[in-house]
């Protein structure tokens, strides 16, 4: 959510900003000449609707950067499903309005409060846990939400980081203990988070079976997850077969699998789970709920969870979650974690929204550049 | 799975048994004078399918009673839907054919071998954990198969320990950890499970919302319900409603449901649960599958489990086991648990079948009497 004070909010066009300003408070607190921020640029929205018609660009004034506080000048930020869903008001934590976008994204430290200790200008910055407002070009916020990153990481992967890879990463250890020689089953193979846990469990040996869509190119689909390190990759139509175990080959029966489509790709992965697996969803593209038999859960002894990085990261988990980020920016540094993305000066933002919100079709993650 | 021994059978009417006499063995063994069983009268299905069809009753001749066996005369055995999918052959685990029918019942200690210990003639035991062929007059098997019971047990609840009540408590107590003061919520409520569920909660301060199908009689069937403790009973057509937790009153959410129904009545349980919340699946009464929302997975953390008696009896649980079915045949001593049970003599085997197949209607549980 946006702090109260990176809600200061001048507005660029127009009168009705104005309201939102605390004149009064940032003429007092001038007065004691303390640290400020450089005036922001920022993607605001008054109210919850359409991304590309509520979402303005405006100028924000300078706020003070009080003795906690670190300002950070940010470098790259994405534009993800989810912050579309936020903005659009349909996601199950509303933000309160007026509002800066984004959730995550990667920044250089501007400067820092006279208490701030472990950061200083130059360094490197994600917010962790990732918290909404990344979409503006100075951010100041207690120096507690900031985690000091390897400056050697690729900027738009430090920028992806937490939202898609470490929900990856957390499925894969979360559930089940998995071994190496252990084999994962999953849907949507192709969504960045796919594709993340695709190259996250073969760095560990664990092998992977991946559903994917049939549609024109799937054959490339296939080749590219092959490349990334799939060892089978079915479409669902492939899997039209009474016994879908009989296409494992060699590999043994998945005691993990994950559902981000629902519907029938969700009844595949469960088909190939073994007695006792356990099945997460963590998203469910096809709007289509899960049908699961009694069977199943009596005697295939099969468990069926969620997840939601939201939630988990919620609950105090912010030690965890940073090391696990380093882990992955370890990988994305090794070009052990690679996955699309296209770069957008945030001067286009409303070209790359379009574009985020599939006008154009299917196209790479759009990764804002400040 | 009817024991060897057990499987020496020798028809009552017609040749086609007499292949099952291991005639040599028999009679090698009475040149030795052992300790034999007395003759024993049991139901046999010599094929799997339709169980009024299949199923005859026959004699079998004495069996040795060896140093470690135990001859138990039984008194009591029920006729439970396991039983009859068993005999069908449609159950998970398929019994050797030829096999004697039933899983669960009571006996009376005849004889015992010179082995034994801590069991002698006149004690009431259990098969604990159950095994296949109950419904027979003797069974010979080895003395680990015993669990020595109260002998204040009223009779027709020793005889149906385990298959029901056992469920009941088991599943109270191994997916949530449940405190007194808090919720559960179930379907299929009229069930000898759902009613042992009422109660053993009860007995624990849990309160228990109970969830029933429309039908002529569901006024009798709540108050019924509501006598053994239930503390909410709704038909499914009484929650047709927007938002099922309004009717909750000043009870807590539920962070724990069962379901043995399937269906709407599936999704009925899942609406009552709190974030976090357990359903678990024991049954599918109405052959219908379980339909879930990809949101109640990610955002309401729920998870969906499943119970299968057999299995987890089946891992080494024979102590846990034995110490539940002495708490609850306490309950049951201390009419804390109770049920609808009708004795039928065991000559009137095939007529307690057919009402335990259904063919009169709704009837109480069958227990042959020995």
């Amino acid at each position: 959510m946006a702090s109260v004070r990176s809600v200061a909010l001048k507005a660029l066009s127009g009168p009705s900003w104005s309201y939102l300003v605390p004149r009064a408070q940032t003429l007092r607190v001038r007065a004691f000449t303390a640290t400020m921020s450089p005036p922001s640029k920022a993607v605001v929205y008054e109210q919850h609707g359409p991304p590309d018609t509520v979402t303005r660009v405006i100028e924000l004034p300078p706020v003070e950067v009080k003795e906690n506080d670190v300002c950070v000048k940010m470098l790259a930020a994405p534009i993800n499903p989810s912050d579309i869903n936020r903005i659009e008001g349909v996601y199950p934590v509303r933000p309160q309005v007026p509002a800066v976008g984004g959730y995550e994204g990667v920044g250089e430290v501007h400067s820092v409060g006279s208490a701030v200790k472990g950061l200083s200008p130059g360094d490197w910055v994600i917010p962790s846990p990732p918290s909404s407002g990344t979409w503006q070009t100075y951010i100041v916020k207690d120096q507690d939400v900031w985690h000091k990153i390897n400056k050697d990481s690729p900027m738009e992967y430090a920028a992806t980081i937490t939202v898609n890879p470490l929900t990856a990463l957390k499925m894969l250890e979360e559930f089940v203990t998995l071994n190496s020689g252990d084999v994962i089953v999953q849907n949507g193979a192709t969504s960045i988070v796919g594709q993340c846990i695709i190259q996250l469990a073969q760095y560990r040996g664990i092998h992977s079976i991946n559903i994917i869509r049939d549609r024109a190119g799937s054959d490339e689909a296939r080749e590219k997850l092959k490349n990334l390190g799939a060892d089978e990759v079915f479409t669902e139509s492939q899997l039209e077969v009474k016994n879908v175990k009989g296409l494992l080959g060699s590999l043994p029966e998945p005691a993990l699998g994950f559902n981000c489509v629902g519907g029938n790709a969700a009844s595949l992965v469960l088909k190939f789970l073994r007695q006792g697996g356990t099945m997460v969803t963590y998203g469910g593209m096809s709007k289509k709920p899960i049908t699961v038999s009694t069977s199943s859960f009596i005697f295939k002894d099969l468990s069926l969870r969620g997840f939601w990085l939201q939630k988990w990261m919620g609950t105090d988990k912010a030690k965890e979650c940073r090391s696990m980020i380093d882990y992955l920016l370890d990988r994305a540094r090794e070009g052990k974690l690679k996955y699309e993305m296209e770069l957008v000066p945030f001067n286009n933002f409303h070209s790359a929204l379009d574009k985020a919100l599939g006008k154009q079709g299917s196209q790479p993650k759009q990764v804002l550049t400040f």
